[in-house]
């Protein structure tokens, strides 16, 4: 599969959007309030960049008093989230989505448990 | 930038390689030992997954006790990280690496300081 993005968590989407922009010369396409968070994504020629910033006290804020701001999840483009967490099930691998859900900039998605991927929120997005 | 790789630290990386590559269906392309780290790359179509489990005590191993497994940084591609280099710091963003240098798999490399990147790890890779 190809490396859809990867998911940042920040205090400031927006900001960070226009340094990366300047630093690493991707194209900011896409933003909206969606699911208790203000979320950015960037184009940077062969994947994206998606900003993650808390307006509740969902998973992101719960990751930034944990963590601090950074890479929270790494995600990954499929043509059928359905046969990628079967897939994933036949590993073993526990699914915090047992089904894909509607996602952010209308993709579906679905996620993995972390500690059955080496510590690494896997998500599955079908575009 | 495109994004070259996301470099992930674990306890295993051999065994993590073959966990992705049944669960993503990237390709296991190389492994070293390099600078006390067993690297595995991944190529997963449109960029790499660089899997990274320390031999000594260095930077992995700490990231490792500090944070558990997981991604530790992102990478991308540049054709000249000496001029990405002086981007950032005409951004007033601090390298941790103030000149490119021999990373793994030949490439030449030089990180950013998370501080100033939003928490995250960035990496200049130049092929």
């Amino acid at each position: 599969m190809d490396i859809d993005h990867a998911g940042i968590a920040t205090d400031d989407a927006a900001g960070l959007a226009d340094l990366y922009v300047d630093l690493l010369g991707c194209e900011h396409v896409h933003s909206e309030a969606f699911d208790g968070m203000d979320v950015h994504f960037l184009d940077c020629g062969n994947g994206h960049l998606e900003l993650l910033e808390p307006l509740d006290d969902g998973a992101i804020a719960r990751y930034l008093d944990r963590n601090g701001p950074g890479i929270q999840h790494l995600a990954f483009a499929t043509e059928d989230a359905t046969v990628a967490l079967d897939r994933a099930a036949d590993l073993g691998i526990e699914a915090i989505d047992e089904e894909p859900r509607a996602g952010a900039w209308g993709h579906d998605v679905a996620f993995l448990h972390p500690r059955d991927t080496g510590g690494v929120l896997v998500e599955f997005v079908e575009h």
